[in-house]
């Protein structure tokens, strides 16, 4: 191991070595061509990808199992494999593994381990209207006797860009969680890394690949020529009375919005009383909305949040936007699909009569807007490299090319059949 | 003025009197004799009613000024009727008037004067989990140098049954509010005294007499023989894991469970994570909700929240239960009916994530419930002169007995027709 | 055998006798106690029940075969049983019993025999415009060289009256719709005998017994004691632009109305434009409704086309009538469950583009109605022994006492769980 | 006026010409630019506009007034003008008019004059199964005493060519039946002329215009420069058992398929029994349909029968097929919005009851499908200047650039405020 390299993580006897991410090379930046299908590209690497961030989803032993094994697969595969993990993960596995594990310096994170939260918040402070990151008691060295309190969970301010610079393929282990997780990690980055997703136990909507496939799925992955679809987000901002964009900290100069995968809502939440909002579409009024709330969704989204709440489901290919309401007080709001090209607003009327709303991005609480204030939301747009989340499709269910069909019929049991009881 | 009257609020030279309920003598009970039409009853009083009291929409100046020629024309014709209102707007109005109002004592309310909420919390303590009647910080006569301070607000523990028993005839002047914080008066009440509703500025669905008619309806209702409608209610209880109900102190011993008029309801509030919502019919189990919340109606509640939930809109005279799921991630949850001898259960699945949902009555918060914690819910029966809110059907649109489908047509919008541009 | 029994199809060495329902003696009223629960009353048997008319679904070797065995079992065990089939039935199994089937004379009966039709006609004529019963070419002897070609298949005029002046018991095979078609040859009657009904092979919604329960089902339908659920229906009638009923010569004049159990609707059938239909509730106006067409249904028809077509369930028991809209030309027109003492009027509008709707009764063809006439249609009311369809409570999927939750469940996979791919 | 010319009408004192359209010079061709706005282009004309279509509503006098105007408009202010005209309008309306009008010469028409139908049929013969073009019996001069009862109405085998390669503007008096009575006589071409319609009488939701404007429309019109809406279309085709292509001798060999604009659907008919129809996406099985029908439609369509059958609201710039069932049997039948590069099929279940069920096209019955048979659907490619009906965008209520938001608001009262009676 090179003199210059920091290890913050002393390799003990017993453990391996946990290093930071900035001493990887930097990523390799794959390219997608199209298909006469335009709901797919041809993923293809000009090098083969070295630096593969395996996030997993916490607390299930199984996953845990699954991702040291995955990582010895890809070590043992492909010997110049650098495995990237989330700071409790590295923490967590590290001493299972005869190789170092790369993950974020102290510095860049937020959050003190150990970890305690029963569910991992996503991207921190994406809130730009909170604009000091909150002071989280640093735990003493000595609470712990040991400098490893010091690994922390979650991205902080400057995560998010690391991740974004040395990440080249992306797996997850878990379900949908986790992959809205791992997309919250990019979500103020235009360059998404593929995502290879193994749907662990309870199959998810969005998993693509069943665990059994990860050989198969991970040699297709670094071969280049695999099938990728790239799901478009959303961008959102808020924006206050004035129209002046509400920023704060957490985000990149250079970079701009964050993203959404599934959605933005927001909603009356605790408050007993309907939110009243007005929604605009090109700046032009569409409709005043007495609601529980309103979504705003993509298309890999219309089977989420929107579908609970009446939306059509939408094929992740079909590029637009949905506008779905949450229980609406009137009797002739149908959900809309709006081109991808619009900006869509939703602004708190100033007759609403609690002082904020929620706003929440993937399910995620984000922050609150007051009367007068409003959300932005645009489609991102998909453009060369950059843009969506470009997904490998996978053969759940022995698909050749389209799990969204299989995804319908098995998980959602889309049209299910009445019939015999079982 | 006798002797033993306890006059509270001294009778300046400015103000009039404002006297304590307690110095009215008892109701009187009026009978309700079926009609052939099972959706109505006549209404007869045995003796003609004296004491009306009063609700109003709080803040809104014409409403005030209504109240004060209502109470001038009921004075006015009807001599020996006592006025009862809330206690702030005794307060508000009184030296309007050059008669006496009663209102509750300061001992049973609990909200001090002056009342500063925004908007009127509804009957408080209703959540029985809340054992300890909150310590509200009375303000000190110095304060604000008038003993009038001690006219306090809202119903304490011994207020509903001091309406209760005094109430011959209720009065509301506002919306679709005011009528269900005028029911929630009376919610812990098997015998709310006929309501008489005036729809003041923005109609509601609920209001059934425009305001130009009440000296027309305030003569049908003391002459009897006016339609009523009696409105089913649900009654509801919190039982824990162990199916003990939970109780609190607010509760009247003989006379038992809190009624709802619209619906109760469960929801995720601020959580970000669905509900998992065990429901049971009668005791047996008939699904596991994943959603949003849950919504248990009346047919009165059919065309609030459940409505905006998707509900089939249900005729007042149907007697039914409504379960509405809101925004349920399944494709299959359809709104069900249930008959109304059911008792309905909507048990916090111990798979739910977030260790508390909200419970809210009528769209007030009436607290959480936890895992394993259950809220049950059966319709009230009606029974001789008990059960349901008597409403004296009203002449809006014109027509002769029932305001629903005018109200289907000209407030909801029930299909209306595609067309001209206005 | 008696003298005064006519034969009329002879008994052969080979076959059995097939006898006349009028040779059987007058039915059995049973009594409907009710029960705490108003769901359920309590069957009971001044004598035990003789005469069973046991009606199957057509063309499925497996149900015919239950059929036999059926009656093998009743004459077996309750030797005073007299088994009345359908013409058609009796003429088909007669020869595999080695006692006398009894079934309609060929006089009241119109459909020639061997029938041919692949599924069944229900309860012909039952339209009132259609004053002519269709002259159906009979069969002559010499091209079949048997008198049995005269049993007929179908219910004639005097048909209806028969089976309903003779029936104690009536059992159904098959699914729903052989439900539906045992209770459309009482349709003309008010006092329809209490139905065991078994459900064979694919479960239907309305069926309460599995197949092999059939011992212990009939031991209860003939003790008495079991738990009946009275099934209400509709009332149908039509009437003219002058507000005449419109009246057909199938009608019993003493009987009077036809009566449905699941739903009367009307549809634009054929013809590609809207239906345009005024809708009242108790002769005022309602709406008027610019759709595909319009159902009207009972509570237990809220699980077939009411369903389809976004209407809520609703349990057998509540009282009502469902408004259900078909595909209808506006964003505001919510399913409505109303009173089961109101009259619905569906009056086709001067201004519908097609001359004629189509009528449904029980998803079979009615007649149609033209424009000024309407179809008017009222609960049947349940009244001491008379009204209702009375359906013996069955076991299926172990419940006790309600079937109602396991089918929503079993077979319309209500609220059907997300998850793991089969 | 030239020798060649073939006047079949003649020019009496009283009637003026009335022209055969092949005399016209060959149409136009605009091209459209892409616009940053990818819901619009500019349309270009690369020689003004001469050969102008206007097709108007029926029997309705007062668009006949305004046709009348509208041509004697355009050939006072466009003197090389020449109006074209179904044969009927042509026939009723060119004795006021004093320069020649064309319309298509009696051998491409099939209807013989006068034309009695109540409603008029869209293009004729769209079905392929009918090979046979009925034989209209052609009334003999000597019953009408004039050669104009050879005018015929409606489009022959080759109306549809002589349209197609004449009409530079298609414009359209009427609602949205005209508008789709007009795009279906170019249902089988490929580059159906700009649209200008004018919304006459009864708002519909595709006209784009005020009759009001019609002087600045036309002037924009043909100025070029305008914004065009294309309207992506369906293509249909019928397919036997073995995949054959069904097709009959109406179609055009260079062509190829039908076009419909708002949808095509299956429906029972007036079978009593549901369809069964197996749906496949890009020839994958996606779902076995219990239904009364299923719906197939553009973005277009969406507004039209679609939203009655439950479907989202889907803006006409998003390309994708909508897939909508129509009173599905099922609790999970939510509709789908699919990307427009899919092949969608409908194909009739073997275990379909009846034989057949009909299929229809924008509204119009086109023909049936058997057991085994399919309906197969694509959306149009929009390719340079072919594809899509380019429809001029106008300013109804004011908007600037979308009408659409306009017509949900005032025509489909999307989300109509509850509130007031009026
Ligand atoms: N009433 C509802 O349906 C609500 C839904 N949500 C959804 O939950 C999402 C967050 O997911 P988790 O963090 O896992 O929360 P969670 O643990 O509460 O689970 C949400 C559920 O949604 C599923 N899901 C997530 N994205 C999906 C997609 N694109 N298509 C199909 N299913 C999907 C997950 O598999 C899981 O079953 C949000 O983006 C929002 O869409 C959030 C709140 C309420
Ligand atoms: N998304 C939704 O539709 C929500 C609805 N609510 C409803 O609001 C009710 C409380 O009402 P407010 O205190 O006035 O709150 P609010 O001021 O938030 O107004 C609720 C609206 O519901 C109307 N409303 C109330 N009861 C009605 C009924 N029985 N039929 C028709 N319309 C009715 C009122 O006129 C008002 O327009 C709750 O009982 C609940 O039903 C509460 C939360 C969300
Ligand atoms: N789009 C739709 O959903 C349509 C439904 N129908 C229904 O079909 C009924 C006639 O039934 P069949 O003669 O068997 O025709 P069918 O053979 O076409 O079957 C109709 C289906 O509805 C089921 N069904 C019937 N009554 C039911 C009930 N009360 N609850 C739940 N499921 C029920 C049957 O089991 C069967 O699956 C009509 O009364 C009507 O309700 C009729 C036409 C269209
Ligand atoms: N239950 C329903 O809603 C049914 C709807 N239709 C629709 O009618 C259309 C044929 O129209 P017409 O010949 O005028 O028949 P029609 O005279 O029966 O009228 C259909 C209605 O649909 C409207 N409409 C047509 N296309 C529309 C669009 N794209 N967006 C919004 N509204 C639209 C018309 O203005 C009219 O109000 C069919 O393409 C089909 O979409 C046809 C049958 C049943």
């Amino acid at each position: 191991m090179g003199l210059g390299r920091r290890r913050w993580i002393s390799g003990s006897s017993v453990y391996n070595d946990v290093l930071s991410i900035p001493n990887l090379e930097d990523r390799i930046r794959p390219t997608f061509t199209k298909t006469a299908n335009s709901k797919l590209s041809i993923l293809t690497w000009p090098t083969p990808p070295r630096n593969v961030l395996i996030v997993k989803k916490r607390h299930v032993p199984v996953v845990r199992g699954a991702l040291v094994s995955l990582a010895r697969h890809l070590k043992g595969n492909y010997p110049s494999t650098n495995i990237i993990l989330e700071p409790s993960t590295a923490h967590s596995v590290h001493h299972e593994l005869d190789f170092p594990v790369y993950t974020l310096p102290p510095s860049e994170s937020n959050t003190p381990f150990p970890y305690t939260q029963s569910t991992y918040p996503r991207t921190p402070q994406l809130n730009p209207r909170q604009t000091h990151i909150p002071q989280i008691p640093q735990p003493s060295t000595s609470e712990t006797g040991d400098k490893a309190i010091n690994v922390v969970e979650e991205l902080g301010p400057g995560g998010e860009r690391l991740y974004h610079d040395k990440t080249d393929l992306l797996i997850t282990l878990g379900g949908d969680g986790t992959i809205l997780h791992a997309a919250s990690l990019f979500s103020a980055c235009r360059m998404v890394p593929p995502v290879l997703s193994f749907a662990m136990g309870t199959l998810g909507f969005l998993g693509e690949w069943k665990w059994e496939e990860h050989a198969e799925a991970v040699g297709e992955a670094f071969a280049g020529g695999a099938m990728v679809l790239r799901r478009e987000r959303l961008k959102v901002g808020v924006y206050d009375d004035d129209g002046k964009r509400v920023t704060g900290e957490w985000e990149f100069e250079s970079i701009g919005d964050a993203h959404a995968m599934n959605e933005v809502n927001i909603h009356r939440g605790k408050s007993p009383h309907l939110a009243i909002v007005e929604v605009f579409v090109d700046g032009r009024f569409l409709t005043e909305a007495v609601a529980d709330g309103m979504i705003i969704a993509t298309p890999t989204g219309s089977t989420a949040y929107s579908l609970s709440s009446g939306g059509s489901i939408v094929h992740p290919s079909v590029s637009s936007l949905l506008l779905t309401p949450i229980c609406p007080r009137s009797l002739s709001f149908r959900p809309l699909v709006l081109p991808a090209d619009c900006v869509l607003t939703l602004k708190l009327s100033a007759k609403n009569r609690a002082g904020k709303v929620e706003v929440s991005v993937d399910g995620r609480h984000w922050g609150g807007i007051g009367r007068g204030e409003e959300v932005r939301v645009w489609a991102e747009k998909i453009d060369g490299d950059k843009g969506g989340i470009p997904c490998l499709k996978g053969r759940i269910g022995g698909r050749e090319d389209d799990g969204w069909v299989g995804g319908l019929n098995g998980l959602l049991k889309f049209n299910y059949p009445f019939g015999e009881e079982e």
